[in-house]
């Protein structure tokens, strides 16, 4: 057996996200037939992570294994982008690993990205691609905010709960917020996530640039761990999985 | 009479271009039947020039003359744009303009950006919103050609045959050209632009740095002044006007 990891870009809008379900079309089901059919033979694929219905993938990364090693890479590709055409899914890149290789498991970096238009106009061209808040943010009191979440901490406030970690502990060891123009991009690294981790930050991070918040207000949701403390969930369609390390 | 400018942001992708046309649907139509059904009397939209069908804009700017003042520019704004929902159109802002300025005569600048992705696999988030080409393209090669179109020339090569301008000679105080990661993004200002000239210029771009011209080519299909010797013009989707300065 072979183990292969792919790289795959997609539009979370039409789907009910990356993990099969039963209720709608998934990534991971889309993916798991072009690569059946290409290969005819079934394939598991497994990814990095899951991601939420809305949310989109620069770099999501997930491996699958198959007896067969891929002679030819770019044509691998192609064909594969050529069975999901209808679909809002490409596969960037290809690449061997070896047999301990997983592309949840081994991962050592997650790079989320949140986009937010800030103006009072209606989103055209970033329509379903970024959170669009009409109201002034203030980016300096959410900077002094996203520099409070860095390092390792209980992140209880800011997790789904539904989530199924075992522990709430994780360490931030990126989250940084640039404005330009009316675009306002938050990056946010960690080895993992607690489910719905990002957006529930996103979401504080918005009351505080509303001034909803003080950064006192904040840091007492932070530090309370209770879900119940957290501002309202950003949406899910200004989310992007950046990139995945190894 | 009170003359208006507003500055507008499009997706081309579903309409016949900028300007009102029999054929199909035009976003000068769709912005006179908002502005008209709201001010509740017929409303003459001016724009600063054409945009082929396709091709986009974030900062499109027109200009309207009507009887009464506009008391509350917000709920204006959000007026149009909430009649404008169904289209993609979005007015960013509205300003008043003394009696003389016109949108197309009175604008000293145009700015427009042309988007390429150089990557092998298929445009998911870029899709319709870029140029997408395969084959690696050699930025350095292409920057020189970019230099070589500064400054004041005789654009024949990159006019369309359609073009009702009355002399191809035009100034283009900006050729640029940035790349970051997989994106290329080309900047063109000059006061005015014949028709497709920055289509053009572009596909002739493109095939220099594809291999398939050298400088000399370039420069030569440049110097000849001649449509015929124009590269293929380069698709509507990747092109933005971008902004325009008065």
């Amino acid at each position: 057996m072979f183990t292969y990891q792919i790289i795959i870009e997609y539009l979370g809008t039409s789907f009910v996200g990356w993990q099969f379900q039963k209720n709608g079309l998934s990534i991971q089901e889309v993916l798991e037939k072009a690569l059946s059919k290409f290969l005819k033979h079934k394939v598991k694929v497994i990814g990095s992570g899951r991601t939420d219905s809305g949310v989109h993938a620069n770099g999501q990364s997930a491996h699958f294994k198959i007896k067969n090693k891929i002679k030819d890479k770019n044509t691998f590709i192609n064909s594969i982008n050529f069975f999901l055409k209808r679909h809002a899914i490409s596969i960037i890149s290809i690449k061997k690993k070896s047999k301990k290789f997983h592309a949840r498991h081994s991962a050592t970096k997650r790079i989320y990205k949140y986009l937010i238009v800030n103006r009072r106009s209606s989103l055209v061209i970033e329509k379903n691609k970024a959170w669009h808040i009409k109201k002034k943010l203030n980016i300096k009191i959410m900077k002094k905010g996203a520099e409070i979440l860095l390092g390792t901490h209980d992140f209880s406030t800011f997790r789904s709960s539904s989530c199924q970690a075992k522990s709430p502990i994780k360490t931030l060891s990126k989250a940084k917020i640039d404005k330009k123009k009316n675009k306002i991009v938050l990056t946010f690294v960690s080895k993992s996530f607690l489910q719905q981790q990002v957006r529930s930050m996103v979401g504080s991070l918005k009351y505080l640039g509303e001034g909803k918040w003080s950064l006192k207000d904040f840091k007492k949701a932070f530090l309370s761990k209770k879900r119940s403390m957290c501002a309202p969930t950003a949406p899910p369609y200004g989310l992007y999985l950046y990139k995945v390390k190894y």
